[in-house]
């Protein structure tokens, strides 16, 4: 399979031929039936995504860790929540998860909605008691009663399902158009460099895009194992086995190691890298993946046209306007 | 004194005229003639302003705590530092600090440059090491070098002196003007409801804006005792004497208690009340102002007419885009 493969690859490079069919990334996010994307919703969930009044000590909001004026996370190896508590896991990126078929590293949650209710009542996360806790502060603060009333037409509209229908809504808007891939798949030749479109077939040729399909390279919701093939030497360095995945929620042996196919949309710009964000830089992730999952030893000259290749992935962030958060006048967090 | 006032009071209430010359906020703020407002300064201010990589987590940036999406502050009686660390002061607004004469509760920086430096490097705050430290983060920052360069026009740009100068022009940009007052001082009568207006010739008559004066209702740069009045109910409920105020920088009896004169603007937005933020609401801060400062026991009528004055103090928040903050591939903060 392997021989097969230098073989393809061979051939692809002398003929220019791409292995599988490329898509740009769609521009608007599917939407599910119950939760139809409308301007009021996202307006409003703009507002609670980056309100820090949804934690316990009011310092950490969902841009915080999946920071939108960066590239959708933190840059750190695990996130960091109220009174200074990290987590085991490294912040996915937010820009594109509309494009996920499932949510977290481990893919327990099936929709933006359901993730966004989690990270809130996370005890190292934002810290609220619960959902209660959290729906009767809003209720405190006079500008979300209009804002939850527009975008839901109804005078008792704040409740847990509407925030968390409102902060997907808001999600489903942050998507990365117009990265030079997308121009090149769309017909712009010119758009990757030679050494980035050497990287996209060896991504295609060695199997890479095997898991991260798609036009957000993230698989269409499947579940993966990582590591493939056990490694005592890289083990010892980055413990990638130490959480068990998607058997962590399932208490399933089958599903030991298994992890949500991440997106390789803006993966430059997302550094630390894996579920522990315990590698730096996108170079050792090339390397560590094509080890560790192909059993291939690649040379420094492909990891680097796979790196150059994963730069044309980083898209157009769309302008925002800043939210003015409603005021809480009177009221204070400790 | 509080006799003559009180029937100055009744005078003024029966005439309808106002006991000092007021003046709307001015909507351009100085600026240092070493530090002109430039565009490109205050872009690049505006992305070292959101950024939490002046932090040495990575997690906390000069919003933070000091958060123009809400009032310019965090809403806690002391803000929130790195891992999770609190200090003993509330965090003051950075709307309109640009017209205080002097900065930080006790007054410790001379102008917004100078303020600018010190959370940065404040061990319970931002948490750098140095400032060289952040000097040679934002150097392996791609997207700070063209940023720098083009506010300064110098390829050595990135500097702590040009940083905090970048970060001060950003701040003299958030201004809040078109309050109701402003549009009652600019001629609009009735911009104030007969209750503010009551309110306003309150505060006047009361004494409150001999040291709350001018248009940013915070005096001219100048410290005032407080408590003037030992309390010792109070003191056990608040603890106000506790902190020295500026008597902790000067190490001068003298100063002992002495505190810059915080702006009444956007008040009714920043709770909570005092240096230690000790108090919960507008209405008990006024109260404890009168008794404290001006050893009146204020009637809640008093209290009720102030209170709607001060939300006449509310401006508007200035339209602003979100920044897209320059990536730092391959690094990571812990």
């Amino acid at each position: 399979m392997f021989k097969f493969r230098l073989l393809f690859s061979a051939l692809l490079l002398s003929t220019g031929m791409t292995a599988v069919a490329s898509e740009a990334l769609p521009t608007v996010a599917p939407a599910p039936a119950d939760n139809p994307t409308t301007p009021a919703k996202v307006a409003l969930g703009k507002l609670l995504y980056h309100d820090p009044r949804l934690s316990s000590t009011g310092t950490v909001s969902c841009s915080s860790c999946h920071n939108v004026m960066l590239g959708g996370e933190d840059n750190r190896p695990n996130s960091m929540g109220v009174n200074g508590q990290t987590g085991g896991r490294s912040a996915p990126t937010v820009w594109n998860a509309a494009f996920n078929a499932v949510q977290f590293w481990d893919g327990r949650a099936a929709s933006l909605e359901e993730q966004a209710a989690g990270p809130v009542t996370n005890p190292i996360e934002m810290g609220m008691k619960s959902w209660d806790d959290v729906v009767a502060r809003l209720k405190t603060i006079k500008g979300y009663q209009a804002a939850f009333e527009e975008a839901f037409g109804d005078a008792n509209a704040i409740t847990k399902a509407n925030a968390t229908k409102a902060i997907a809504a808001y999600e489903r808007t942050l998507i990365t158009p117009n990265s030079q891939y997308d121009k090149f798949v769309n017909g712009n030749k010119a758009a990757l460099t030679l050494q980035q479109q050497k990287g996209l077939e060896k991504v295609q040729v060695l199997g890479c895009t095997g898991c991260h399909s798609g036009p957000a390279f993230n698989g269409a919701g499947s579940f993966q194992k990582f590591p493939v093939i056990p490694n005592g030497y890289f083990e010892a360095q980055y413990h990638f086995s130490k959480d068990l995945g998607r058997a962590e929620v399932t208490k399933n042996d089958a599903d030991k190691h298994l992890w949500k196919v991440p997106t390789l949309r803006n993966i430059a710009l997302t550094a630390p890298y894996f579920h522990n964000g315990s590698v730096k830089t996108l170079d050792t992730a090339v390397k560590l993946m094509a080890k560790l999952q192909l059993n291939v030893d690649l040379p420094d000259q492909d990891v680097a046209d796979i790196v150059a290749f994963l730069n044309a992935l980083s898209g157009d962030f769309p302008e925002q306007s800043m939210p003015s958060l409603p005021p809480t006048p009177g009221v204070t967090f400790n």
